[in-house]
């Protein structure tokens, strides 16, 4: 019997193509392995007998939508995950739970190699052997657009020699990776930092530019987790659907920056996340009347390299998973209700509430009630000073004066 | 001769009244300091009049509008500073300006101590009587409000019974403090943080919700500072006066949170920065384009550093001011040009250039004219996932599978 | 009933003559509570017996030293503790125990308050009460030698008028804390941070300078705990008794460090920790063997934060508490064997090995054998190198040169 | 004319025999270069001749003594540069200087590609050729030994048909490299960590086990470089090169240790570093009398940074630089006097002092004199304790309790 490779397979031409392709470089037979994300589009089914009909010896549908909602985006909410302060990982956070799919599917079905349909230079290709490494170490990992060269213009003419079932009539302008998290959009006009993105690019939002009453929301968190929207239970899957809905169509979600990847360039990226940017949103205020201040100080700096870590393609590494633990650790008070205004491409908090509050109305006001004992400040700020107090007597010393 | 406090006078009702208050409890003569931080409303000429009618022996007014924009809001914009990644640090950057004067002033005129209007619950406190205590480290600060427990009311019978010249008529729900970066806003109902902020409040900045066009505006950087709007040459100080009105009229800038303070409670606050959150905005994506990515990603774990020192009142430590170095380093080519589009409460860029970019078309391409050596991917991924590889070789060999 | 205080007592001037002093101030009934943390010394029962002497109407005695080495050396082991790098928290982790069990016991004596005998600028008066409002937020703290300035000469004349059993008939020159993680000795000469300490100081560790044979001593962990000394199981507090003598015998464990107080200032302290310094030098090299690089990395920067926070008392707060999970997620695969040799003052790891060790003999070897792929190293340098690179493009066009 | 190849010659078998080996494999002039980093062992002009007689068109020798130690050990120190808290970057160190060098040197001489004799497994390829990437980023990097499969066995041969003026008669049985900041021996039976180094080994380094007279000696530091030694002015070289003898002569400088290499894996790696070690010891305890505890505390954080970038070849890049200028505003007031003890493998700090001092003795003395105002203390404790006790409210109200 031959060997066998397992591919990531999307139904599109580069996936497509990539079955016979890797047949022909390797020898080993092709596993296509196609993944529900939430990307939508194309039924599943239609995808599995595309396979089928490309070549594959075997075709497997997984639908992940719930193990991806809860297990990577989840994580990704109780840690605010925003690379760079803006881009919520997208594509960061699928890439990892494909390639345990492939692993794990490689290793049930004997295959000794995996296989991708990435650039070379480009995150994703790093995500997805980084986590075979990970997981699966003695698994082959093979790039057939990388490693043989398969370009857009080869794939075109190979898929119609050999009269693939894909219609790629009219060139889409685009490239793109979706899923339920959000959406990433490349195109050459964009490939100019200083060009605007346009409204075409977008399909998880509306334009935020047209007036129309705004949308009020109110997320209920059960340790950091979305279990409620508007007082109706839902699962994480269910909440991120619905404010993609609710958020998108009040425009909100777009990002447009430029991002610096892993192998070492800059490019520019334009994303659109409606429901990630709104629990986002939602989920900081409520750490905010939750958590303690110097865990939250503390925990910023854990988001940004959760962020890189899972941007960097480590998801699977040891740092990431300790990470975890202390970000987990964190949310153990990060329950409660927070109210949003979403409207004109802004989900902005309007009011935030919680059993477990750090917030003390009778420390807080300066109404009646006021139990803040003033007269502690002086001695507090006379110790909080004391080391700029002396190294200033030290700098005076040195003729040091207020204007230096 | 009596000795002598020089109080930090704004004219209203609590250091109006503080200042006979001193007299009266510390038998030193009071003189009054007005500074012009931008914060607009009276007449600087009237205060100063008012602060020798409640009795002061002198009365000082110092225009440090450009001082303020120059040296610290500036260094502000460079750190991209937002407190709890929210808070434009409004009254926190005026604190060490009018601390700087009331130092200077009272060694200038010979006075032993000096003065503020603070209440003993919140942080302003701290930043005055730090910043004093590390340039003046012999000075005594006094805080008539805290340590002498004058309270609103007993302030309003106070200057009644003196006939100070202090219109307090109808008294305010508001207690505010602005300046050219911003407005702070606290009052009672806010105290809930479950209630929505009112349109009242807000001053600086118009309804976003009101339907109107959209503003195009392009900021040219230099080193990191705004140096020109719409291709006119700008001063600092006029860079932000003309965004306030650019974005404030669009509704940006309003910023409503649950906050932690250094004397060790949350309080709930609604600001507005229309210019400060434009310009931070703006700045940011400039950097993406500008600056390598380690140092991007070291650099925002200093502006977090740089934010809370200066919220928790140490703008003149060592520590801040090594961090201002090491700042000031990076925007050497923290130069160029962006666009954003203001809108509904909204600032979004939309293009950026600079003869300083780092983004390299050729690079970045997925046309022809691409450089990259997609061929160094395979082994850079390979060492990339070493580390994960061999201890995924150990976990295994205890007995761990993909699913562990 | 009159209401009741519990005192931490140790047996000692200021403690026995607290006593009576909180009676009289507060007329609250005393009741002392001694607990050992292996700082051997006077017998427990004694100190008991002296406390009723001076007045306490109860007096408690608990041992607590499997309970701080389990709960506090153990946690202090994982994180390698020193702060400044160079302390290993002897005084700062016996606080919180003991301030835990003077909460419990006030709770369930029924006590309102609690006390201890720490003077006003020191940093165990905040560890104390720190960790007593962490734990039971309603106790009240009470501090005699603070609140009441009970100086030394004022307890020993009290001590005189009130016939108290204490022995203080010649004064001794040192100020000492121990338990059996360390001793911290202060005494007058040693202010000045230029005079040298002398042999006289120290009780742990004998004189390195002696000329002796060097010990070799064999180390087994567990999930980052010693289990084994020379293949003999031990408990922690036996693992820390017999390494205390061990590496005391050979000098080893003294510390002298100008120190930065919590409360401001800087102080010069002098410190025995024989079995803390070998354990840290072990089990950090332990970990060298068995965690990956940047999980290493990473926890070198956890380390830090969680030593400053114990140092500056908030062992019970939520920010220790998360890094705490943290670093024990670190530690599943810390086990294996060091060996040392303890010799002259100083423990050097000569061997390390482990089930769970990471180092890969056929990757690290340069002999016949080696596994690593060499070629991919070129790919690596290239995509590693880039950002350098393109930025040094942009300095070059910029006019720069090798010599900038 | 013939292109040309600047190669970094050590006068080794590997370079001797690469730079016949890069003429065959590339057609490419070889020009040595050998460089002086105080490697000590064969007079240079030795070196350069061999080059010559190896077939290189052009030999050139550079002393780089001083420029290495003012330029780089300097930064090192001011920097405490421990990578993992033990490796004082020896090697990672010279390798910046040789790549500047090679690069000027290529771009003096016409050259378009530079040289190095490194393996393909190790850090100093990849320091190298960052450097020289980000100095010269349009040369080449050549590799023989790696890029070309040149073995030690295959070079053998190739000398002897060469008839190359190599005298390796006896194989020796470690791979070492060495400058005046330290030595590294790589040897085969150090690839099992359990193995103990053995005293031949060591040549910077005499036995500590041997029992002798301890050494005094006192360092001068201006703005954190050593400027004296027992009194009498130093350079920095003459100052590395004195205490390698004062405190190698008492064994001082050996480190043993399982690293982790940049491209991934683990080795175990033996050091000396005599001077090095010393005056880290003793610039760290200058800077705990003179530098404010935040800023200090920072630092730490920025040294592991700054070693780790060092290490892993990025000397020239953006963030070292930054870091760099960091580093330098710290140490303005890091000068004064440390006095060590060196005996047995360990040097001590019995003694620091400054004119630039931190502590203050009237606020640090427990003696007549003291200046601390105690009864501040209760309220900082009080505000410093507040976010506990305010979360410990509410754990209790959740029913927590203090077993909890």
């Amino acid at each position: 019997m031959a060997e066998r490779v397992v591919l990531a397979y999307s139904g599109g031409l580069d996936t497509s193509v990539g079955i016979g392709w890797l047949k022909d470089a390797t020898g080993k037979d092709v596993v296509a392995l196609a993944i529900d994300v939430g990307q939508e589009g194309e039924d599943m089914e239609v995808i599995r007998q595309r396979a089928l009909d490309c070549g594959a010896v075997e075709a497997v549908v997984i639908d992940a939508r719930d193990e991806f909602a809860n297990d990577y985006l989840m994580p990704a909410l109780k840690a605010n995950a925003l690379y760079q302060k803006r881009y919520p990982l997208v594509s960061a956070l699928s890439r990892p739970l494909i390639a345990k799919h492939l692993a794990s599917t490689a290793i049930a079905l004997g295959a000794d190699s995996v296989a991708h349909g990435c650039t070379g230079k480009g995150n994703d290709q790093v995500r997805f052997e980084a986590a075979v490494a990970a997981l699966a170490p003695d698994l082959i990992s093979l790039a057939p657009v990388r490693d043989f060269a398969l370009t857009r213009d080869k794939a075109i003419v190979y898929a119609a020699e050999h009269n693939l079932p894909i219609v790629q009539s009219k060139k889409s302008p685009y490239s793109i990776d979706q899923n339920v998290w959000g959406r990433a959009v490349e195109t050459g006009f964009l490939e100019d930092p200083w060009n605007a993105p346009i409204e075409d690019l977008y399909t998880y939002s509306q334009d935020p530019a047209i007036p129309r009453e705004a949308t009020e929301v109110t997320i209920t968190f059960t340790e950091g987790i979305p279990t409620a929207i508007d007082g109706k239970p839902v699962t994480p899957l269910e909440a991120v659907v619905q404010l993609n809905r609710l958020a998108g169509d009040q425009g909100i979600g777009r990002i447009d920056i430029v991002e610096d990847r892993l192998v070492g360039i800059k490019s520019r990226e334009v994303y659109e996340s409606p429901a990630g940017l709104t629990l986002i949103a939602a989920h900081e205020e409520l750490e905010n009347l939750t958590i303690e201040r110097d865990l939250a100080r503390y925990k910023r700096g854990v988001e940004s390299k959760w962020s890189e870590l899972v941007y960097d393609g480590l998801w699977f590494s040891g740092l990431k998973r300790s990470l975890d633990v202390f970000i987990d650790d964190t949310q153990r008070y990060v329950s409660g209700e927070v109210r949003l205004e979403l409207h004109a491409g802004k989900a902005t908090v309007t009011g935030r509430k919680s059993e477990q509050s750090l917030y003390d109305f009778d420390l807080a006001t300066y109404d009646t009630g006021d139990t803040f004992d003033q007269s502690q400040a002086k001695g507090f700020i006379e110790i909080w000073s004391l080391p700029s107090k002396i190294s200033a007597r030290r700098d005076h010393a040195a003729g040091g004066s207020i204007e230096a």
